[in-house]
């Protein structure tokens, strides 16, 4: 393991990691001048790919792309061990210039240190595609393909392009790919010893705290579901008070208490969401006869966000039989949190600490490629500050600096890793 | 005054109301066979108008459609004092067989009964067009010309019809009417002393405290508006909840203010509902960046119920500022409350008392046409009661028993008021 200290020259990283983004955010690599919009199989896609291609060709390293169209360029013939950083290159529809794309930039230049350090050491970058979800609607979906976690079915039949309907299959096969030989894409993980993953933060803890970096221990789990209120329809001016059972002021207190809840769970980093609220019919003049809140509830520790949503669930029953109707707890989906790998967060964490620069650790509420990633390899991420939170817009705003800093830790942690 | 009790066979009245309400019900005065579906200037309208006019003119009434097609009928000639009773025949255009037509054959069954028992008492049905707005959009519309609460522009250009976007101006112009003399409506009033209606309740408070009457002594005056809440929208999962400026709460505790206000002010009649509200961008995963509740607040004590529409205003905007966010009330319409007059009030209850049925006195949370002519005319409402509140649908139920009651008191009330 090398210790020394590297001396890097980070302005030289800086203005690297900002002609990438800039160039990726000309008119060959999105499909609007309004937005970043790139997604798989799209000319624009292929030229971004094109783009980390050459760059990592010049470095030496041998790129390809997997069955279905992961890039992958290792400085190592297959076998030897080596260690992954990246991230995605698609967008948003209405994207941004950073999100996604900053990963993959960074691990480029994690790549271009390593030459200009001569450290050589054993390196794999990936770049999944589809984790927005942009082409097909499925997040994650490259990465999940990676994992295997989903089913054959789903890629020739029920996921389909959201501009031709095409399934992902035959958009696929159109593409030059092979998706029969969709179960292989797991083996580019096949050697990886570790893997960490840079993205912007999208929320604006870094910023609001003057940090420069996070180092991230776990992304959440969630779970997101509804609850149904039933109530009973009545005139809004001929109905007394005493005589309603209105499903909205029941809703308004589950929405209160998940509040409380998450506030109470807030040091095990806990969140939860009301984002959809709908009253039926929807009329002014109308007391509603049915009430829906989704809820989104989030942690990297289990048994603090399941145990919200199961005192939510138990709450909201109890307020609407307080007012003779019922409450309904339905969930949509969930997924467990992701923890990271202690030894690899600790390794980011002093090479943060040997940078210099305030950073901090943190946990990911957003999902990540690095979920699928972690089924397999040990991971760790770092986030960058972005501006204002601001993410999945043409807003999108993130610091090169901050960037450039990040591939520095990257390549330090990786050194003590190795 | 007449004192002497009426002798008065009931069930004669419920099959004769009956027999009206079933036959109005018929395929010659729908357009639709799922619903009661009616309003003015169509030919089902039209064969309505014909029917009430038969029935009256074969008790002697004089009957004759005013410029814009309201149906008055007298058995008085002009000049001469009457009593006025009546209502509207327009439905709902998902409407059931008993809201305003149960009025307007209640009106006529009262006719029916004068003849009967030889009374010969002043009297003047008026069926007012277009109550419930299924050809124009507009509430009371008949109701509102009569009492000159529009101005010649709406009815020229801005009431238009649903069905062709044809102007009110043109469409009764096509039908055979005069519109440019609209401002001749209000003489109908002319010679009233006074104004009993005959209406639903359109709410569950008489069945469910087993009335058959209710003496309306008011009717509800309202506020309808809004209030935007501005927070700042945030990734649900990546924004910590100390971070967050969420308008959703308190949304929530304004509507649960609402609720509690106008519970402190139920023994004054006051109602307040939250029929609407929407969060912006309404995503699972998004902390809401804005949020609106509408407000419909109501009341027969115009104290009672502004204040509340006050107190809520200052309790959203302290509620918006404790979280670092605002919160605005936005009027959309209001209407003062009508009061009923006192003497037709106590008329009716003492009428009601006499005919030995459970009756109550009550306000009216819903507009009448009876607010219109309360501009001009001392005014008084009956209720009967309609299966579970539900109306302005086709499942829309009421007993004509009840109506037949509701003519005997009224009958009786103007023997007292005459």
């Amino acid at each position: 393991m090398a210790t020394e200290p590297l001396s890097i020259e980070r302005s030289k990283s800086t203005l690297r990691i900002e002609n990438d983004i800039e160039t990726l955010a000309g008119s060959d690599y999105t499909q609007t001048s309004d937005a970043i919009q790139r997604y798989a199989y799209t000319p624009v896609y292929r030229n971004t790919l094109d783009y980390f291609t050459a760059a990592l060709k010049e470095l030496g390293f041998d790129v390809h792309e997997d069955c279905v169209g992961t890039l992958v360029a290792r400085n190592r013939p297959a076998g030897e061990e080596v260690f992954g950083i990246g991230s995605h290159c698609d967008s948003n529809r209405n994207g941004g210039k950073y999100d996604g794309t900053l990963g993959v930039v960074t691990a480029l230049e994690v790549c271009r240190l390593n030459c200009d350090l001569g450290l050589d050491l054993p390196l794999q970058v990936i770049s999944f595609l589809e984790e927005e979800g942009s082409g097909f609607g499925q997040m994650l979906l490259g990465s999940r393909i990676t994992a295997q976690r989903v089913t054959e079915e789903e890629l020739k039949n029920r996921f389909r392009a959201i501009d031709d309907g095409r399934s992902f299959w035959q958009s696929a096969l159109d593409a030059g790919y092979q998706p029969e030989r969709w179960r292989e894409s797991i083996h580019i993980l096949d050697d990886l010893v570790g893997w960490i993953e840079t993205h912007i933060e999208q929320a604006r803890v870094l910023q609001d705290t003057h940090n420069r970096i996070g180092v991230v221990t776990g992304i959440a789990g969630y779970v997101h579901g509804d609850i149904w209120i039933e109530g009973r329809q009545d005139h809004a001016g001929a109905t007394p008070m005493s005589f309603r059972q209105d499903p909205g002021p029941i809703a308004a207190e589950i929405l209160l208490e998940l509040e409380r809840l998450a506030r109470v769970e807030m040091g095990k980093g806990t969140v939860g969401t009301v984002g959809e609220i709908e009253f039926s019919p929807s009329l002014i003049n109308v007391v509603p006869g049915r009430a829906r809140i989704s809820l989104d509830v989030r942690g990297t520790d289990e048994d603090s966000f399941r145990g919200v949503i199961s005192q939510l669930e138990a709450f909201a029953e109890t307020a609407a039989t307080a007012r003779g109707t019922t409450a309904k707890f339905i969930q949509r989906q969930t997924l467990p949190a992701t923890p990271m790998d202690a030894r690899i967060v600790d390794a980011l964490e002093s090479s943060a600490q040997t940078a210099g620069e305030p950073f901090m650790v943190m946990a990911s509420g957003a999902a990540h490629d690095t979920m699928c990633v972690a089924d397999h390899v040990p991971t760790g991420m770092l986030f960058v500050p972005c501006t204002d939170g601001i993410s999945h817009s043409p807003d999108e705003d993130a610091s090169p600096a901050d960037a450039a800093l990040a591939a520095e830790i990257i390549l330090s942690a990786i050194r003590k890793l190795i």
